[in-house]
Parts: C-alpha cells; structure tokens; sequence
C-alpha cells in the first residue's frame, strides 16, 4: 500500500542544496556519500558558484532545473534556508531534509525561522524533515541522506549480514541513530532505514515510526527518543505496529534530572516525564531498552529467530564454568532453566564424552562440539517438548577454524522451530560471525543481553495488545453540575464518583449536630468522622480525622471539637461540615490515583497503600482508560501483587472487583481530561473474593486556573 | 617480600610431562605456546618415545634430567599422573600444574586419585594446581603454561596496552579465565597473571588470590568463583587486598537454581549461597559484577584512572543525544551530574560554538572538539572543584583519523588528578583505541557499564574495611547451662540472651495458674501471654499467644485456654508455662538473625520485619561478628533505610541501640558457632532516638544432631 512517505524514502530524483566540492566539509560529504552508497536517481546538485561537480551538472537554483524532484536536501547556513524551501515548493519539491542548524536549538529569532518553516509545509504540502537533522539513510533504497561518517564505503569490504530480517532504526539524535546502525551492522544485522529526526518542525519522529511500521521491508524497528512530539500519530503507529506483531525497541532518555536538563535545550525539546512513556510503552508492548548494546542485541535475536511457546531455555555449552554462568544469566531474567528428563539426558549422553553432562546446562565438551555434538543436540532439544528456547554458550575467537563442521550446524538451524541463540565467551572472531551469518547465526558477545534478549522475546510471544475498553462499565452520566466549584471535598469528590457509577460507602454529611443522631442511625456503629471543606484536602494534618468511633456518645463529644480544630488550623476555610462514615472492613491497603501528563493526557496509576508505595517506588502506570483486563495486568506487575494472591495462608483478595474499579476510574479521568487534572483513592480496602473493595477516602481535584502540568515528575 | 609461589609463577626451569610433536593436540599445543611466548628459563620436555623434540633435548623421565626444576606441567592421561608427580616429587620438583583430566570431576576411583595426589603435596611439600586445569599465563614473566588458544601469538601482532596498571586473574574456569584475559587485551588492559585453578587438590582460588594480593606487578584483582575451598586463605587475602586498598573485582556463578546444579558437577566442587558469598565480598570491599564485560570495564577504568573525591561527574559530549544518554546513564547508578556554576559555565562557553551548552552535560559538539575544546574542558574541569570524574562521550569509529589532536590531549591527561573516562557511541575503531593508549586511555564500549564503573570507583574511594569487633560489647560469660537441652523455648532463648548481657524487657514465666497475680503485679498492663514450648516454636499457629491484655480478669481468663490450645494442637508438647510480658512501645519493626553457611560458617542478618523483609527482599547479611558501625552500615544499605531516618516526618529511630543489638547478637552467634545453629529476634521495635529497642520474640536454635547444612538458601 503507498504510503505519503514513500518518495520522502524512495525518491526518484534528489536535488542537493548547498552542494560542494570540498568533501572535508559536511556539503561535500553528502553529495559523496549518496554516490559512493550507489544512489539509483537522478541526483541536483544545487551551488550557484560551480557549473558542474565531479562530473555532475551543477544548477543555479532548483527553478532551473526543470524537472520532477521528489527530494530536496538542504545543507546551506540557516539564514537562507527559508527561501530555499519556498523555491523547493514552488518548484513543486515533494520532501526535503533540512541539514543545517541554526534554529529552534538556538531560540530567538532562529526559533521563529523554524516556525516559519513549519508553517511553509502546512501551507504547501512539501513534507520536511529537520532543520538540525543528521538526515537519513535507506540501504533498501541505496539513498544515504546524510553526512554521517558511518554510511561511509570502504573499499572492498563485504557487509556481514547474518539476518534476513531487517531493523529500521528511527532516532531524535542523529550521532545515536547511526552508532545503532554502525554497532548492529558490525554483529551483522540487516539495517532497512535510519531516520534522524532533528527538530522536527514538520515531520516528526511519530511519523517516520508510522511509516517504519507499515513498511515490508522493516521487521524490527529500533526508536531513539527523547521526546514525543506527534503524540497522535506515534500512539497511532505504536498501536499498529501491536496489531501486526511488528516488534518495537524503545530507548528513551532524558530520565534523570540531568538529563532532562540537557534535552530540554537539546533539539529544543521537552524530555517528558519517562513514568509516562514507560506506561505508554508498556500498554502497546515497546520493549525498553536503555542500553545501546542491549537494544541492539534484543533487536538482533528478534530478527534472527521465531519467537518462543515459551520460558524454558536450554543451555549448551563447551565450558562447565561458563554454562553455569549462562543458567544463572538466564534464570535471572525470570526464565527456566529446568532439569532434563532421563530420557533426553540419555539420549544426548551418547553424543558425549563421559566427563559430559546432559543435566542442564549440558556441557557438550570441546571434544563432543568436535564430534558433532553441537548440532545433534539442538537437533534433539528442537524436537523434545521439554524447552522452548536454546542458549549456545561458546568460544569463537579463532580466527581460522570453526569448533564444529559448519556444514553441518546450517540444515539444523535452518530447521529450528525454537530460537536459538548464539554467544561467544572469548571475543567472537570476524570469522566466526561471517562463518554463522551463513546460518542466519548473529554471534552475540554479552551474556547479560543475550539473556535479557531472550527474556523480550518471550515477553513478545505472550504479548496481546488490551482491548479496547468497553465504554459500559461506567454510565455515561453528566457530572457538569460537581465540576462548577474550584475545588472539591472529600464529600463533594465522592458525591461525583457516585454520579459517575462508582460504587462507594454510604456516607452522611452532617452540617448541624442535630443531625448527628439520624446519621448514626443510617451509618451504624463503629463509624469514623471527617471534617469536610475543599480548602481542606490533608484532613489528618488539621486533627480532621477521627476514626473508631464506637458510640453515640463518642460521636457527640468528637463533632465540635473536629469544626474547632479545623478553624484554628485553617481560619478562612469554608467549612461545609462532618462526614460520617462506617468503619471500613479489613483488607489490603491500595492507592488508585490518575493525573494528567503534558504528552500523553491522563494516565491511572495503582500501587500498594501505606509506606510501601512511597519507600519502594512499587507503582504501577497506564495511560487512561484501562479495561478492567489490563488493570489486572497491573496489579499483577506490583512487587506487591503476592499480597492481593493470598499471601502467608491470607485469603486471596478481590482482585476482579479491585481491577474493576481502576477501570472505572481510569475511564472517568480520560471523559473529564479538560476539567479534571487528578482524581485519588487512597486508601481502598480490598476485601477477600467475593466481597469486593471500599473506598475509603477520595479527592477529586479541579483543572481550573492550572496552567498545563510541566514535564516533571507529579 | 618473597612469597612461597614464587617458584610456580616465575620458574627458572620447566619439565613437561607429556611434551608431544603433535602441535594439533593438547600436549604439542603446550611446548608450543611456551615456547611462542618467549618463555626465558630452561625447558625439559620428557616423553619416552622422543629423543629430541622441535630442537629441544628430550628426556625419558624427570629423574633423568638432573637438575633443579621450579615447575612440572604434567599432561599425561589421568591413571599415569600420580606416578609422575611421585617421580617430580623425588626429583626434588618445586611445584606441578596437572592439566589432565578424569578425576574428581568423574567420581568413583578417579577421585580417589585426586585425593591420592592431595596426600602427596601434603607429604611431600610439592605444591600442586590441578587436576583438570587449563593451566597459567604470565605476562609478566611470560610463561605460558597453558594450552588456552587465546596464549597464541599472532606474528607481527603489536598488544595494545593502554593501561599502565595491569590486572590479575584467578578463575575456577580456565574457558572463562581466558577469555576474561582475550576481552581485557582486546580494549587495552595490561594483565599480569591469568591462573585456572582446575580441580584445586592442593593449590586453590585463595592461595592464587593470595599471591595476586602480595604481587607488586597486579594491580587490580579479578576472580571468577564457583566456590571457595581453602576458605581461610581466601577471606586472608580479601582482607590483605582491602588493607593495601587493592581492588578486587569478582564474579561469583552458581547463584541460581540450575547454576548450582551445574556448579556441583563441574570440577567437583559444591557451590555455596550466593547471599553468603556476596555477604563477604561486601565485608572487604570486593566488588561484586556478574557480567563479563561489565567486571572487565571495571577493572580498565580502575587500572587506568586515580580513584575520585566524591560523586559528582561531568558529562562531556559531541552529540546532544549521546550527553543525555550518559548523564542518565550516571544518574541510575546513584551519581550525580550537577549543573555547573555560571562562572565555570561562561569559561567553557568560550571555547565552544554558540550551539554548544556547559550546563552539563557539556556538549562540546563537533566544532568544539576539532577546535581543542575537549582537552581545554578537561583541563578546566580538572582544576575546579565542582565535580569529581569526567565521562567522556563520544564517537571514536573512524579508521583513519582523530576528532581532536592527540598531542594536545596527551599532556592535559597525564597531568589528571580526576578519573577520565572515555566512551565511544560508536564501535570504537582500533585506530581510535591504539592513538587513545599512548595517553593511557581505555575507550569503552558500553555506556551503563562505564556508568558502574564510575560508581565502583567512588564506592571504592569511600570504602574503608570496618574495624576489629571490640569483645568487650559482649562479657565472656560461660553459657554452657543453657546449652544442655536440644531445643529452646522462647523463654529459654531471652534466658540465654539475657545471661550473655543482651537486654531485654522483664517477663515472668507462669507455670501454674496461682502465679499469675504475682506477674501481673510484676510486669504491669497491658501485657501478652506467650504459650512457652520447645517443641512449639511457632506459638501463633496453635492459638498460642495473646496481646494486648488490658485487665487482670482478661488474664486470668486467657490462661487456661493458651494451655488448652497446645495440647489441642501439639498433643505431645512439652509445656513449660505461660510467659507474660508487657506489651512493647511502638516502634519500627525490625528482624535480626544469624545462622550458619557451610561454606563461611556465622551469618548475621537483618531486615525490616513485617512483610516487607519477604515481599521485597530487603535483608542485609555480613559474616559474624560485625561491630556496631558495621551493623549501622548494614541498616544504611537496607531499602526500608528511610524509615529509621524519620520518615514522612516520623521520629529518628534509635539506630544506634539497633546497631549495638545487631553487633552484639553477631558476636553471641560467633561464640556460639559449635553450639548454636540460629538466633532468630523477630520482631525486634526500634524507638525513637534515645529510647533503645525492644526485643520482642526470640528464638535460639541448637546445633545438636544436625548434619552441616547444605549450601541451598537457608
């Protein structure tokens, strides 16, 4: 299917603006570069002080050129870049990357000339990429658009391609980009495209991601990002990309503070809140990555092998010490590595030599790799039903002979229904890699990353993207007339989340100690009593609170001195009076809470109440809504989940009708986004199966005369 | 100083038993690599059926060679080995490397001849390394008495060496052990030894670790265990290198389940638990890394770099992208990268573009760099006292030429006194890393393992080894009266505590209904009631206890039922009584206890009680005894830390009542270690600051008629 993007990409013709003779300097390089890679085009080069260059016509302007041009590149001082591009447009350019810098990275005035530019594409329909960009490059088109020295070609030199499959790489800085390609080509992954983005005052990183995705010749897309700026159309792609399984790797930085600080004047961008881009990546199955060799590895063993049925990993080794190393590598990543059955053992003994041993790991032995035990054994392991996946554990540093016959291991990876992964404890050798690319084999050198490769692909095979969220677990009621007030009480939040369908407690709000005696009477005993004001939201803080109340009497005593405490603590508070509850029923403590981030709009949150959610950071995102399936997902991504699954002999908590709830609230925070910024549940008692959950206490908080969340952590 | 193995490592003279011609096979691999590497000394091959061997004389046996020989390396199959060594050991032979294998690893008869070549160096005082060992490598004093491949020398091969300093290797695999070598020399690590240390019938990983400690030529020590035999020599050693400030860096395998079923098979050994070991790796400061090029990045940048003053790192960078990345990369690991002052700031500004920033991370960018902006920043932020380290980020790809002028950056690194470290984005190129070494600069290839690295080094500046345990925190007091009966109730337990000068509150123990008057009087309310058996540990599971008793009736009513209830459900209990106590002060819960590791004997281990200890795993272990500072060190590394430290603005605990309690239960378990298997004080509430602590339960468990434990979690 033809996508916008198909002659930004694959363009027919390319016309070069600012091109040079001098090939130390970036102008030159570029045109060189888009030659020596074998650009198939016709190719403008564009300088009005030559009349050809290296044997190329050489033009004036892009007006006298007088043909279709599908691309144009721009390498000239920024100042000039404006005009350029309306020439572009008028000549009827389709694209153009933007090389020069000199614009919104630098603020002032050169911030406007970006504006400018974005507004010229919005006018024209000529798609551009950059300004500030490192271009891109297309090995499946033969189109290097950029200057970067790793599309360099040397002479002689055969690439090492061990995958079939293919990872385009897309990346908001152009130096990272291309060391992702320069690093996974040298382990001899096949590359389809690498797009720096720049500036991105047209097109923008979610775009070239929507295009990778739909791409035949993409299998496996590696993204660099440091902030989302088309948050529809990544979100868009990044739900495609789900639905057609296409695997998605995701470095995103900017997480700590001095990283923020750095992309906030880098690219001119506003690294966003990294909670936020995790749930994202986590509601769509992006596996994250921070490190680039861990990126590339995951990338490299889902472009060289069929995912897994399942966790059970088989290790194979030549070396006690290093295949006791590779199971405990891989266990820690959470994966099996289970004890083979007699029968297995025995079969794979014959392949051995006697100080061999088939247990698993199994050591193979130098001698028993020598004699064709390698690839019997995976031969064997492929065909057994007793592990889903095969971690090789060997030396191939030799640089003139292969431990096994080659020719042999080929038929048997060929055959392989089951990954099979390659690592090498001493140096791979350039001939080993080039011995396996063969195979369709990536020698990986990092047992860690190959280990936590594997654990991805496992993740992957599991992953199903949530359905959509069925919009009838909460009644489309109208709540405009609990929204007129700036903000809100506790009894006025809860009056709200009744409306909206939530079930809560039955509560009474007392406002004259006359009519404390009927709410006892409606509540019950024990019962706890609450002052109510919207200029109160910490309770507790004021002596607000008191809970256990256990008679009449009590209750009688507790009133006045509850409104006492209130107006010492907070004289001009509006105090709209006591709340009388019920003594909630035992059960697990939990926060639910949803808020509003400046990328990606209101996201739920849901972690274990009480100390733990703040001492081991144990919460859990999503973007808003969630369906009660996916927030079960959560709960179960919790350190703490072991707590809601019946923990030390407890009865198993409710966890259907805790999953409902965060449902239901996360629906209620994405129908309010412009009038509500937060909504908190905290605590919710989570009673045993059955008996369902009460919210305890509940503050919804107002969007009015807030400016927009910035970045940072809420 | 000279050291007993000097002879092994530095032989003036080498008899190979088992010297062969076929080069394609072990023994011939052997002479040949010895004599490759320029091995200085003498060399007597022997093997019977040559006379003479690539021009060296060869002899029939080793007596009849007739002259002082420091080294045997006997490579003959495994049933003619002790032959030989007996043969050495009458000619007067220092010490012998066995290469061959079939022995421990193979069980039965064949480890009984190891246990026969054991008896003989103890007999004979010939010192042996092996069986089934891969031999040892020294740089140093080049003898390669090895088969490893990775001894080969390639002709016209000129090391790079980038490292002044030079790293030692002792590892329980010879595969592994290389290949940490073939990595290390591959980015610039001088080395100096590389041992395997195969089945360890006499020479073993604590004795090699020694030598490496007292060896002026190693600077850093990296060890890779499966487990530790010659314990005492071992944990000498880590404290020698800890005293001398040598780091040591290693790798401990057989951690998971699988790990440590292979580990049991593999060179005989029995792997031990990894909390045990990694206790004592954190006792002396050895730093603990799991990752092959991870432990290797470690030891090049503290083989190349001053140890820093602090925390505080400066991020240099050519690309935007890449600077975020490492100061995220930085900030996981708990570094800071703090904004720069506005005068240090303007200083760099000046020698960069106006695109460039110095806020930090620096971006010097391209420009910059080409423009000697690099080693101007270095020098500057080397001068100034705003930051501690300096990682460098940057692309180092290119064949053919340097970002900046090497010259220039020479001088500026020599003079250093701030660690420097270099990353490359891109795969660094061996041009880029052979002009880097010249300056003593190894160029990493991994950004979250520069990152570790980094932390390692502060955490190394930091590290001091805690002090001898002062006896006197503890009275020698002879306990052997409460050490007659095979298991101990609670009460019998506090008595122990109690007579070892530990302190805990008054409590009565009630044996007959008519004393509980005289009790209650004694302990005041509320108090608890515990039902006291030694064949009830678990008082709670069989209705055993009861709190929070606010009257005497309560008391009095509850007697009865605690007796009714064990007899109920532990029908054949010895019952001792009722134990009343007070009810204890609040205070945070904490868990301290000790037990025994077959492997490094009296553990002590503390944790936040409650769930949270089991949930999230938060329990610090250190071998027995610790002092009190080494016990606060250990609450200092607890997750739930912050709650002792006045969290959400709750009291300060007593953390130094705490810390003594720890030191002293630590010491009592050290004492103890014949007699006493566990001491479990659960919970033990630590109050407010000056308010001590309360021991609440406590359980002694004997040591009689237990076999040693086994190395599993205990």
């Amino acid at each position: 299917m033809p996508h916008p993007l198909d002659s930004f990409f694959a363009p027919a013709s390319i016309v070069l603006i600012g091109a040079s003779r001098d090939q130390d300097k970036i102008p030159g390089r570029l045109l060189s570069m888009l030659r020596k890679n074998g650009y198939p085009g016709q190719l403008y080069p564009v300088n009005p002080n030559y009349g050809e260059i290296d044997g190329l016509a050489c033009y004036r302007s892009v007006a006298e050129i007088g043909a279709p041009i599908d691309l144009a590149i721009v390498i000239i001082p920024a100042r000039g870049v404006l005009a350029a591009l309306a020439q572009c447009a008028s000549a009827g350019v389709r694209n153009a990357v933007v090389i020069s810098s000199g614009f919104a990275e630098e603020g002032g005035d050169s911030a406007a000339m970006q504006d400018e530019i974005a507004a010229l594409a919005r006018r024209t329909g000529m798609r551009i990429s950059g300004p500030n960009a490192e271009g891109f490059y297309s090995e499946v088109q033969k189109v290097a658009a950029t200057f970067s020295p790793t599309v360099d070609v040397r002479p002689g030199h055969v690439p090492l391609v061990a995958t079939r499959r293919r990872i385009g790489i897309v990346a908001q800085s152009g130096g990272i980009g291309f060391a992702i390609k320069h690093r996974a080509k040298a382990i001899g992954v096949a590359i389809s495209y690498v797009v720096s983005t720049g500036n991105e005052s047209d097109l923008g990183a979610g775009e070239f991601f929507d295009y990778l995705v739909q791409d035949a010749s993409t299998d496996v897309i590696l993204l660099f990002i440091e902030s989302i700026r088309d948050v529809g159309k990544f979100l868009a792609a990044a739900r495609r990309a789900a639905e057609l399984k296409k695997p998605v790797i995701v470095t995103k930085v900017g997480r700590s503070g001095a990283g923020q600080r750095a992309a906030a004047s880098h690219t001119a961008s506003m690294a966003g809140w990294s909670a936020a881009y995790d749930a994202v990546f986590a509601k769509y199955g992006c596996i994250v990555s921070n490190d680039l060799d861990e990126a590339i590895t995951i990338a490299a063993v889902l472009a060289s092998n069929p995912l897994p049925k399942g966790d059970r990993i088989a290790v194979l080794t030549v070396s006690g010490g290093a295949g006791i190393w590779g199971a405990d590598a891989a266990s820690m990543q959470g994966l099996q590595v289970p004890e083979l059955s007699k029968g297995i053992q025995a079969e794979i003994k014959t392949m051995l030599p006697s100080y061999g041993t088939a247990r698993n790991p199994i050591d193979v032995t130098a001698q028993g790799v020598n004699s064709g035990g390698l690839q019997r054994s995976i031969d064997l392991l492929d065909r057994s039903d007793e592990v889903d996946a095969i971690l090789v554990v060997l030396s191939l540093s030799s640089e003139t002979r292969m431990p096994f016959k080659e020719a042999e291991l080929t038929p048997v990876i060929a055959a392989q229904k089951k990954p099979v992964v390659f690592y090498s404890y001493t140096l791979p050798s350039e001939f080993a890699r080039r011995a396996l690319a063969s195979s369709g084999i990536v020698v990986l050198s990092g047992l860690t990353h190959a280990a936590v490769a594997l654990r991805h692909l496992v993740q992957a095979a599991k992953f199903e993207l949530p359905p959509p969220v069925a919009a009838d677990i909460l009644p489309a009621h109208d709540l405009a007339a609990h929204l007129n007030a700036p903000a809100l009480s506790e009894a006025d939040s809860k009056a709200l989340l009744r409306d909206a369908g939530i079930v809560l407690p039955d509560e009474v709000l007392v406002t004259e100690k006359s009519g404390l005696d009927a709410a006892i009477a409606r509540i019950g005993l024990p019962l706890v009593m609450k002052i109510q004001s919207p200029d109160i939201p910490h309770k507790s803080e004021v002596g607000g609170v008191r809970v256990n109340i256990a008679t009449k009497g009590e209750a009688f005593m507790a009133y006045q001195p509850l409104l006492d405490n209130a107006s010492k603590h907070r004289p001009g508070a509006a105090i709209q009076g006591v709340l009388v509850a019920p003594m909630a029923k035992k059960g697990v403590e939990i926060i639910i809470g949803t808020l509003q981030d400046t990328t990606f709009g209101p996201l739920v949150m849901v972690g274990l109440g009480g100390i733990t959610t703040e001492l081991f950071r144990d919460v859990i995102y999503r973007p808003a809504p969630v369906g009660a399936g996916e927030a079960a997902a959560m709960l179960d991504e919790l350190k703490a989940a072991p707590l809601l699954k019946g923990f030390r002999g407890a009865a198993k908590a409710d966890i259907a009708a805790l999953a409902r709830l965060i449902a239901q609230v996360s629906l209620l925070a994405d129908r309010l986004r412009d009038e509500v910024s937060e909504i908190e549940l905290n605590p919710v008692l989570v009673h045993p199966e059955g008996q369902g959950v009460t919210i305890v206490d509940a503050l919804v908080v107002r969007k009015i005369n807030r400016r927009p969340r910035e970045g940072g952590n809420p």
